[in-house]
């Protein structure tokens, strides 16, 4: 039977994996020579998680998303797409989601990776809740997995001390009303050559600062995304912005009035995961217990591209 | 102001582009040491084109939009998102395209790029079919882009004689009816392993014979796109199959009942271009004049994952 259109759709499950293997800031200033300090003043990022040798993106990916399903068969909440949200996979053929959903127990489902960096989960939760509302869709595992520092010069100062690994997961499905709110999504692709992999070397590079001006000025955006949820910022339980660095979502939050409290700042011990780290700090406030029953959240995913996309969130219980 | 929802979403425009460079299968044969007449009893494909060494799958991808376009602006034609279906850009990050958005005058295009391989045109159609019916997108180039030759061996007798360069593109719009049927999609992710880049050697291997014995055994899920659409296999004008070669499209066809006038075979001079088979096939049969307003054609993708999407267009004149 084909899926049926639905008014909205709702995040029915969260989760993350984050690797074992600790990368501290110490062990990062050490290899490049730098005093720890000077990191952590330019980053706020005390440590990272490295994956293990050969774990890849879908290792991680599965673990994430078994932890969004808390033991609940994929087939039973009724999911038949998922979409991987990655730009480090190991390799481009075959997609990550392939992979993943075989190894969730899905019996043939749609899969597919999307790839726009650090903006990548939010447009593909943008994406997942557009399949699901109009009805292409009965669920969707969402999942954003990436292993940036197989793609980082481990000495290179702008790009060492900001990388991790790991993956963050969301279960998307119908719901009476619209509990992930309208996506706002763009791009400044003239301006791509600020941050990428080499295709020569295979290295992640980036201009740090005009990176750093350009995320910094994306406070209007943001405000554009609550405008589209009719959810003025001071009503927002929690701000989770793609975690670039604690200096970037610092000033995002203060643009937006957003006190310490409310904002996500995941990034501290988890670093720069690209398109992992928007669920994977959603995932881990949620854990943590500060958010009730119909909370809102504003996501916002920014990178790559240049490549922005967010949306506000209702936290439903299960 | 944001798009408004719409009943329907039809492909209002296609184009194609095709690198200068033939590469004929004589010359492949000779590189390998084979006999012409084997390659084409294999695969039937007589010629395939070559990207030029400095020319990216950003490049052939805005020259295949640009067809599309025909000259109209993008802009004009109320597009505001672009989705870029690719597994073999130079890099992942940045994604295509955004740097393709930018290159077709867009101003903050939503942009992302997606991969499911040989799947990826019909998925990437599917889901701007499901973004402009909700509402979400006003209007989606959607790409097919592949350098397929950056990654093959020219000395592997199971991918050299296949594979080619090329981009085709759609722009979708909102439609009164559904122009684009609904979506057939899925994967079969245990067999990823048949078909993929290797991490190592990035270098494509694929099981040539298994996956022939699964991609001529999907006759019954191209049926399944045809009755999700409601119209049978012989109302159908034509029948766009991923171009994988030509002894499997020629089964799948036999299998649908399809006759060789109405079945795209454009492998046999352009070779096998990953998710720009369909566009390109779908763009030059439309070029020849074969089309009639109201014409229904089915598109069916397959390949690495293994995954697979499908779907039933009725084509409309500009």
């Amino acid at each position: 039977m084909s899926p049926q259109p639905s008014p909205g759709a709702r995040i029915g499950g969260l989760g993350h994996y984050r690797p074992e293997t600790v990368l501290s800031t110490e062990k990062v200033a050490a290899r490049l020579g730098v005093d720890p300090e000077w990191i952590i003043s330019r980053t706020g990022i005390r440590e990272r998680r490295v994956a293990a040798p050969g774990e890849t993106v879908a290792d991680m990916a599965v673990a994430a998303a078994k932890d969004a399903l808390a033991g609940v068969a994929a087939t039973e909440l009724g999911i038949d797409t998922v979409i991987v949200a990655t730009s480090t996979a190991e390799s481009t053929i075959p997609s990550t989601a392939t992979v993943v959903g075989a190894r969730l127990g899905l019996d043939r489902p749609a899969a597919f990776d999307v790839s726009v960096a650090c903006a990548g989960f939010c447009c593909a939760l943008g994406v997942a809740d557009s399949l699901v509302r109009v009805g292409t869709s009965k669920g969707v595992m969402v999942i954003g997995a990436d292993k940036a520092t197989a793609w980082v010069d481990p000495h290179d100062r702008d790009t060492a001390i900001l990388f991790g690994d790991g993956a963050g997961a969301a279960v998307v499905l119908p719901h009476g009303e619209r509990a992930i709110g309208p996506v706002l999504w763009g791009s400044a692709g003239a301006q791509a050559g600020l941050i990428g992999i080499d295709p020569g070397t295979r290295v992640l590079r980036q201009d740090g600062r005009a990176v750093f001006r350009w995320a910094t000025g994306l406070t209007p955006l943001a405000r554009q995304v609550c405008d589209r949820a009719d959810v003025p910022p001071d009503k927002l339980a929690a701000f989770v912005p793609h975690q670039a660095n604690l200096r970037i979502i610092t000033a995002l939050a203060r643009g937006l009035g957003i006190d310490d409290r409310r904002l996500a700042t995941d990034v501290v011990d988890t670093g720069n995961t690209i398109a992992a780290t928007v669920p994977i700090a959603l995932s881990r406030f949620d854990d943590s217990g500060a958010f009730s029953d119909g909370d809102r959240v504003l996501l916002f995913g920014f990178g790559a591209g240049l490549a922005y996309a967010g949306q506000v969130v209702t936290i439903h219980s299960r």
